[in-house]
């Protein structure tokens, strides 16, 4: 039997599926034995009482992208990572943006600059395209998904990012032909623009209104539309962030119908409210992102949808602009418009120890459950897996060791990320990560961390087994 | 009590509610009096043992309207009317059609052009909004409405017809402020274009591919689509011409919650399917409309909708357009594809008796059903009841007397459109118009036509009743 | 032309479908004409600026019903339709109700001598089957459906009227061998008796939790399985007094299928609320009735479903208890549990006024909405049609007159019924009946009453057009 | 580290979430590692090549069960649990039945003694509430659930097994109060007979007719009875052997909403139509199972509901009846009524490869849904986790070795159970059970059984983790 670099001993291990006590057995990186007693490793931990959980992936975040309007993201890979590892997330999948009459595999190059040297856990990237040209389709593509960029985001709002239902069908085709994986911002455009310029017309312009631009029927619309674009294709997609109850009645229409439609949602769709952007003065403009939060009858439904399978996936969408920050949410001031309020909440600290101490220890969720929705699914969906999102042989020995009775109140102090704020300041946990293990290695414990600048690999991912088409019944028609 | 100029005798009459048996007497073009027995008219038919309805009001129709692509539709105000009255309808309501760049306020004045001198029967018109300009959406629009141009028509494909979601909006807004009403044509633009084309690099061009490329998906999303874009504005629609099951799905929806949701449907889906459209040759260009003819399974949905309250009105969406003929649906041949051949076909003489054998003598609809979906609804819908669309006191005398024995086979040769065929060729009914009266005159007479040319008067409409907001909950923000 | 008893000049009349100004002439009992301008009548109505309506029909009411648990019924067949009439209301169908282990006939028997020389408007009988033995299903009910007594209630719950599912199945099948029409009250009794048995043990018995057994739960199971059992059967279907969502989204669904499910609400479904059984001391019990009402958000439902086409018909469910009255709600004193308090609330009188003042006049349902829901529907359901319900020629002259201006605050000291409170009690109402006319009879008149007692005739009902099978698909087995 | 009584190397193991390649390590009858390369084992088995899968939990079967109608169940514990084993099943759950007015823990014991000495693998009882007595409800059944025997099956249908509305709620009321599990055979009793008598009144009696009895709104309603109950009471259940499309909009309805229903179905529901009803002579018995197989739209559907989250479990419902037999399904003679014919079909066997075959090989579900649906999830639901159901560090180590190439066709011949046919013979598989390990046992292997009688052991329940009430909203009064 193999030496092992460490042992985890006496543990209560999960998987998606599965709880065990036993030990774990590390070798140069990877796991390579579970069992009820290993023998010494070179390197031991005692986990007694402790939970033992697949490092999370966190699969829908922002760090160091370079943005339209002026406005800067406040963390990069280093700082991003970093955040993510001592929230318990050993992978990460940020975005490739294509900028628009741009290279595709140019921004791709760009990102990566951006990513080494920098990150301290590993990464893969999404592309986003925003400009698909036949050159673009045909060859930009086809390549990057060989070269192991196999998802992509389309946009149905945001005018520098989003497509036409023309382009998004070309989008959606060649992932179809290739077998990558669409994600969909699902949101109407032209019912976005056209409320804002009403709200501004009547100068209501505070931060408030950016959840009276954005009702869900907004949001219901564009999930509607997506999801019979993809059932024309004839592929499967992912509805990303997913914030109430009228975007998911239509995803559940087309479960039920055989469709396979996937859907993610995020904690501020579990924890905040409208009600979060109507705060005195401008401190609202913390809590826009889009879509906005709705209510807590909605957060039900976001909390039951957890677990009745409408959702695979549980992202952080951590986009982390600064507040008092000309380059962050104030990039027009205090008193501008919502609509110049760069979008998006940090939280890839924050995801897992909220989902944790609501969801797994209120009894909302199983472990299962939890290790599914933020490691296992999201692997698999973006074709990590298995080596990333699980704790199984052959695994990288990502892992995160919970201490299930730690009482923690967040505070934007103890984070690790570089925004100023979180919009989770004061709420009270139970349960939080101790141990941070990426690749066999100790990089996070007890409040430390250990981990060395750049020591995080890009991912190549493979193609996504979530991404097969049904191929039932009139196919469309191929040339 | 007044004299009668016209007394019709003995007949069995139907509104959208009653059925009773009494004399109908009628002064200066005008219903005066229903009763038991009335005294001496100067003029007298005897209806013993004959229905007497409401005039039946197509309200979507077109006629002489100018096209785009070179072709040409074969009834102008003359032809198109005189088919009408033959079939038992005494008012239409065709299209002003804007063409993008140009004046809607212009298209009225040049369709009052064709219409004036020809029409035998009274018309109104819709306004076809192309190009909602600031100027048209604040200057032309409230005018024309306030001129008795209430309802207009708005598509959601057709390049040189379609609006953007945002110009939808505006639109939807100005019907709001106005109380004008609108209604939807709810195909996806960019889906058929993107199916067209592929279908185009497959060699797929034959009429049977029009159906290939307009599946049920593509119109059900555009419905979705309207119904939302209403919702977000709060103010009723119409969509018009619905062909299955998907898009009454998605109505139905909408008006289990409430919403103020109407839908049309034309007998093309009661009577056609999409084997019409695979006939040898290019015989299938006849039965080429949008949306295109379902099959069995969807024409027992559209019948069952037509007694559950999903539809409110069933026009012809009569467009003449010939087929043996280079400015129609040979435009480009008869080896040309299917994409060039203009859409719709003729109907706006078999509407009514093709409802009333399948519907009424079948059992599937009952009498005061069919008076709703033919006459009362649609002038109610677009304002012109109580003038038109019903028997009684003080609407005009717009009647068909109906011999319900009558025994007809459809041919083309027997109508008096001017267009080379009929899609309903062959089809065997019971049940005909045998009298048809226009304001108090017989215009058409056991076969025989009595309308003098010109004869028709232009209706100004007043507002809907179907147009009233729902005004509940969080109101669209109004400056 | 005939003479005129009575002519009604110059009223706003409206039917289900039309509304005109004109002129009513009434000749032995019936209208004979309807016309611009009548020549004088024996006696004339000037009602300039009135509303003339259709007399309504309530065909869901209670009035001297043999009880099993010694409470009695507050209102005869001379209170009941007095309070009717006064009301608007100029027809009603009450209950003839077999007793377990009796003749059905019988039942019929002894309420025809309750109702002669008493009742003052016309009246018919429903029969409500609770022992449908072979001799009942074969023989009674096909005799008593023969003379007119077509249509009859089946109920779910309440241990001496509930049927079984066989016997429920049985009824129906005899219902669509006649043509007969089922009306069903759908609760499900074991949940009920079960809630109630909790709750004893717990104490609970004070009015409020009557509404507490009776959640929307319960409602809804037996209204989708009374759906499914007509379904079944292959024969229509009518819901009677559907109180809230739960219940409606099954009828909408079954009625979005093309099954056909109809349906009745009451007027306590959209005025009342839970809260109203929550009152101090024993007060709550004037409001029970089952199904209880519901809340805010499920009245708007219902006035939804007036609208989208859920309901054909509102009617009272007139049940006339005392409230503080040994044989009325306080039969088992003021501290008895609920279980024991005779179910239903008085309303006879006030069904009109108040849909029309919260109705009509708030814009909620337009004027020919009212007419059908509270006049011709029910008429057409029942079989009376085209005698009762409308204004046609040759229907009976059963008209109300309705000052629109007029303002009421409901008081029970106004009301005729023989009950000594009303749930209604301080409802300012805008719009109420001003002179009521019976068979061409004024019987009501500014508030006085003209009627003779003994002066309504009983019905004989036809078969209702509504009761027509689907016949479509695989037929249930027949012999 | 430990000793290995067996070594299983090199395999492909999946669970239900992961897959992998690693050695298993076996010590006294569990398993106790999991690691890339494992010492040497007292016994070793090369898997290379081959599929490791734990071995299947079959929830639903029944054997040796005692019958009212005469009929003799053909397989006992012996021959039942060698046929499991043989198609790579390691534990089963068959039901302790009590017979109305006894002893339901008589029951229990009488069971206990047809199975010791029997089985050859490891068995749990699901009880069979029949008879709800006070004393079985607060005696009997609080002391069973505490001995082990924590989910019970009750009946809608079926006149020696059902249970009233009332019945049913008292039983689903202790199971919330002791944290029991409640499996429904949902089927509405009164329909079926109803439609029985009726069939046998047209001399309908045949085979194919059972179908015809009871037709899917008989399954669906009882669905819909049984979620509202349910709701009720705030208490989980599972729907036992779903069959087609309505009761799966049922189920679909009542998770989309949040309750926590679940469903199993069975591979005759995606293997056999009604036509399988419609044979030659009496063939069709062999079929007759309860509910039905519906057609080809309503198989699709289940194997969407598969994939899609509707069913948790995929149970054979075993019923082994033999075909020639008096005491089987010929207990009337060929020419008897379909009614008498015992229901169930034999298929303990072939659930395995059938679903692996059709399923995993053909790309319709993966094959962690696989593991899922047939070991992992019945182990959970019925408390048997994590000792059985899985491959886990301290479980059981029940495995099944797969040769995932093996090319079978089914034949009785072949197959272990002592039924006289099987209704899946002729089909042709690809993949089968090579070995299976029974508590680190091997009893089969390449075709030999070398299991011996009455090895098998009893194993006591724990509750539940799906049985976990909502306790959302208003709670039902508990005393
Ligand atoms: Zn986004
Ligand atoms: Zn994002
Ligand atoms: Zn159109
Ligand atoms: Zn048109
Ligand atoms: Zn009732
Ligand atoms: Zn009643
Ligand atoms: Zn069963
Ligand atoms: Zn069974």
């Amino acid at each position: 039997m193999t030496e092992f670099d460490l042992v985890i001993r006496n543990g209560k291990i999960a998987t998606a599926a599965d709880v065990m006590n036993c030990d774990i057995g590390i070798h140069q990186g990877q796991i390579v034995a579970l069992a009820a007693e290993l023998p010494k490793g070179t390197q031991e931990i005692d986990a007694t009482d402790k939970l033992v959980l697949p490092g999370g992936v966190d699969a829908h975040c922002h760090m160091d992208q370079p943005m339209n309007d002026g406005s800067v993201m406040a963390d990069d890979f280093y700082t991003g990572t970093l955040s993510a590892l001592c929230g318990g997330t050993t992978t990460v999948i940020p975005f490739a943006c294509q900028m628009k009459g741009h290279s595709l595999a140019k921004a791709v190059e760009d990102y990566h600059q951006r990513a080494t040297d920098k990150a301290v856990i590993d990464y893969a990237f999404h592309l986003i395209v925003t400009d698909p040209t036949p050159h673009v389709l045909d060859e930009e593509l086809p390549k990057l998904i060989a070269k192991g960029y196999t998802s992509f985001k389309v946009y149905m709002t945001y005018d520098d990012l989003k497509l036409s239902d023309r382009a998004l069908l070309d989008v959606l085709a060649v992932a179809r032909q290739e077998g990558a994986f669409v994600m969909v911002h699902a949101e109407n455009s032209d019912c976005i623009a056209w409320m804002v310029q009403r709200l501004a017309q009547l100068g209501k312009i505070s931060p408030r209104y950016h959840a009276t631009a954005r009702p869900q029927v907004v949001e219901r619309e564009a999930t509607h539309r997506a999801i019979a674009l993809a059932e024309l294709v004839d592929v499967p997609i992912l509805i990303v962030h997913v914030s109430g109850a009228e975007a998911v009645e239509q995803i559940q229409w087309a479960q039920n119908r055989g469709l396979r439609i996937y859907a993610e949602t995020c904690p501020q769709y579990l924890f905040l409210t409208e009600a979060d952007l109507d705060q005195p003065g401008f401190e609202g403009a913390k809590c826009i992102c889009s879509p906005p939060p709705r209510d807590k009858a909605n957060q039900q439904v976001i909390w039951d949808g957890l677990c009745n399978g409408v959702f695979q996936v549980i992202s952080s969408d951590h986009a982390p602009f600064r507040y008092a920050h000309p380059q962050g949410k104030q990039i027009c001031g205090t008193h501008g418009s919502f609509q110049y309020v760069p979008n998006g909440i940090p939280g890839i600290e924050t995801r897992l120890p909220l989902l944790f101490s609501e969801g797994v220890n209120q009894g909302r969720i199983d472990l299962n459950t939890f290790v599914a929705l933020t490691a296992t699914n999201p692997a698999k969906l973006y074709g990590l897996y298995p080596q990333k999102g699980t704790i199984a042989i052959g695994s990288d020995a990502d892992l995160v060791i919970w201490d299930t009775q730690r009482q923690v109140t967040i505070a934007n102090e103890m984070l690790h990320h570089n925004v100023d704020y979180t919009p989770y300041e004061g709420i009270a946990l139970q349960g939080y990560p101790e141990i941070t293990i990426s690749r066999g290695e100790i990089v996070y414990q007890h409040g430390e961390v250990i981990a060395q600048k750049g020591r995080g690999k890009f991912l190549s991912c493979g193609l996504s087994s979530f991404a097969r088409p049904r191929q039932r019944g009139k196919a469309v028609p191929c040339p």
